[in-house]
């Protein structure tokens, strides 16, 4: 047998512990509460979820009360049913998979995460983008769907199989207006698609109210739990058609699977500390959406800050909706050039003060996340950049 | 807003802890080790794993050293390449998108696993089955596979896109032999699948001395993992396709994501827990899989002692070549019929002796798996069974 050496694997550890400030972009609403981490301990073992499944469905387990609470999460996001996927990555490549042909075309906005791309690349189907205005807000322009739509409808002789907009994107964090996106793909009757993986679990989404038919959301993004895992709400209208369960049988053996769902995996494959965490996490998630205004008024707050620091501008719509923000910084880029170890200065002076998720490298533009930090940790967070700033000779108003 | 009662969700705790002993079939092969819960700890926030990604894929996280880590479990498993899915099942799915067309056949054992037929049916293949031999071994009769080769050829004018092979079925435990499949399927020149879920991990699997193209593992089943994560290993000959990387453009915007893998999502989910305690299990799996032959020892140990109960017979091959196992047992089905709370009673009695991992409600036949128990865990199992028995007036020799 080979040799391998398997030290490097022993007494594994995140550096980054409780004691550091964590302003990762896409880490924040995904932290545990201390009472989530217990329960993370107790369903450690892969399938500890599963001790009492009788209906070989992981959504189906009535102990721990994971059927009782795929009801209670599509309450909570005012849809008609839930599953669970492995991630919103998994959400989205089911539903298209569900909905749409080898060949058809679907509306997308430009800011969409890539996994929107890659669920429709996946399936063979063509995508149409909405645009954004560009720098510096770069907003989609949420009324050319209808555009969109006529366009697809013009070239291809039919409706686009679906339309999806990313309800707050990965980029700039703006919050796209999903009611109006609603509207339009009513009145054409197209199946609308919301990808609230930085929305849902943060902020309060309601989506018959948004006219929604798929909703798509992320458990590890932004519903405090381990993952990964993510939820797929949809209506009455289309939970026949994505959580189809399975017709095949053996020729032979004449096995068969009817209670398996067919485009997420049989049984999704959630089971364990995903699903344990994102149940542990729900009462925290329940009540932590109905603070959303504080959050925004934190981030708000850090953007007055940073733009103290010569030539730090936010990007995005203004003012922030959403606690993921975008800067440019080109006077600490210019800083960077004549660093030895170039844009790494910034990650090291950060780190230096128990500061992480800042792209380590990168310094033309800066993206963090304010989102559950006091406001004691953001004003260490905005003394941080202002002490690194004027040490490296970049004046600070 | 809508009232929901999050209160069945506080202190969420799993019922089985270490003071019991867990037999369940899919379960032993999948415990932590003391050392990773340490680590499911550490790294229990849902993108933990990301502190450091700078190439926007799992596999390729250089701090934890996850690149690293998926070059030593390839090697592990002489196999050229590995990437990590969500869950075999993932795997499979990714292999049969890759490397069939809707319509395409597909030859597998009559033994596989569901999550083998949904992947086929997910991707519009048509299946093939290889019979077994039924009762009371119920062994696949490997050399058939030849045979269905042909029969495919014969009836549809082309080989099978794939062959695949349940190494150790979920079943009965069997433990087929994948060389044989390996040698047929090389002389025809059609694609092999190994699904390795119950045996790698837990046994020494040498991917290329089975003449395996992919190898498909379960982390969560037999890699002492949290999971859910599995991993699809294959040869530098099938790399560049299943791991094909995105070719997608945005038609306005030119985005692009030419390092994302397409049939995974592209960065797969398994981030943080799941990745991190595969990881930190990878020393215990490299050791313990070198003491395969004591827990076939132990297995057989416990055949016997089960077989001193009337009725009760071992199912599937003789002797034990695999710790999961399956007895048919009449005689305790024989006493649930007259018990108020019928099979129940099987379960509630070694629920009492804090057994866990019986079917609950389930006499007819029963299932376990007896790996990594100590022998006096064993004893205790046996014991259990026995005082049953004599309680419920089934003689025990």
């Amino acid at each position: 047998m080979v040799k391998i050496n398997v030290d490097k694997y022993k007494n594994l550890r995140r550096i980054i512990d409780e004691s550091w400030i964590n302003i990762h972009p896409i880490q924040r609403g995904g932290v545990l509460p201390p009472e989530s981490k217990k329960t993370l301990l107790s369903f450690g073992d892969g399938y500890s979820t599963c001790d009492l499944c009788l209906e070989g469905r992981i959504d189906l387990v009535k102990a721990p009360p994971i059927l009782d609470f795929a009801g209670d999460v599509a309450k909570f996001l005012n849809m008609d049913e839930v599953q669970f996927t492995p991630g919103a990555r998994g959400a989205k490549q089911a539903i298209f998979k569900s909905i749409a042909e080898p060949g058809d075309t679907i509306v997308i906005d430009s800011l969409a995460h890539y996994t929107t791309y890659i669920a429709a690349e996946v399936n063979d189907l063509k995508i149409v983008e909405v645009p954004h205005g560009g720098y510096p807000e770069f907003k989609i322009k949420i009324g050319d769907y209808e555009a969109k739509i006529e366009e697809v409808k013009r070239e291809t002789g039919e409706l686009p199989a679906a339309v999806l907009l990313t309800h707050v994107d990965y980029r700039y964090g703006n919050l796209a207006d999903a009611a109006e996106v609603g509207k339009i793909a009513k009145e054409y009757g197209v199946p609308y698609v919301l990808n609230a993986a930085y929305s849902a679990g943060v902020m309060p989404v309601n989506g018959k109210k948004l006219g929604v038919d798929f909703l798509v959301c992320s458990g590890h993004k932004s519903w405090a739990s381990s993952g990964p895992i993510g939820m797929l709400a949809t209506t009455y209208e289309f939970s026949g058609k994505v959580f189809r369960t399975s017709t095949i049988k053996g020729p032979w053996s004449g096995r068969a699977f009817t209670k398996k769902d067919v485009y997420l995996f049989g049984c999704p494959p959630v089971f364990g500390a995903p699903i344990a965490t994102l149940m542990a996490s729900f009462p925290h998630v329940v009540e932590r959406v109905k603070h959303w205004g504080e959050e925004v008024e934190k981030v708000r707050w850090l953007v007055k800050e940073f733009e103290r620091i010569k030539d730090f501008h936010q990007l995005g719509e203004r003012p922030r909706q959403h606690t993921l923000v975008t800067f440019e910084t080109p006077s600490f880029h210019k800083v960077a050039k004549k660093q030895p170890r170039r844009g790494f200065f910034l990650y090291e002076e950060l780190k230096k003060r128990k500061i992480a998720g800042i792209h380590a490298g990168m310094t033309k533009m800066i993206k963090l996340n304010t989102y559950g930090l006091t406001k004691e940790q953001l004003q260490k967070v905005a003394d941080a950049f202002h002490e690194i700033a004027r040490a490296y000779g970049v004046e600070v108003e």
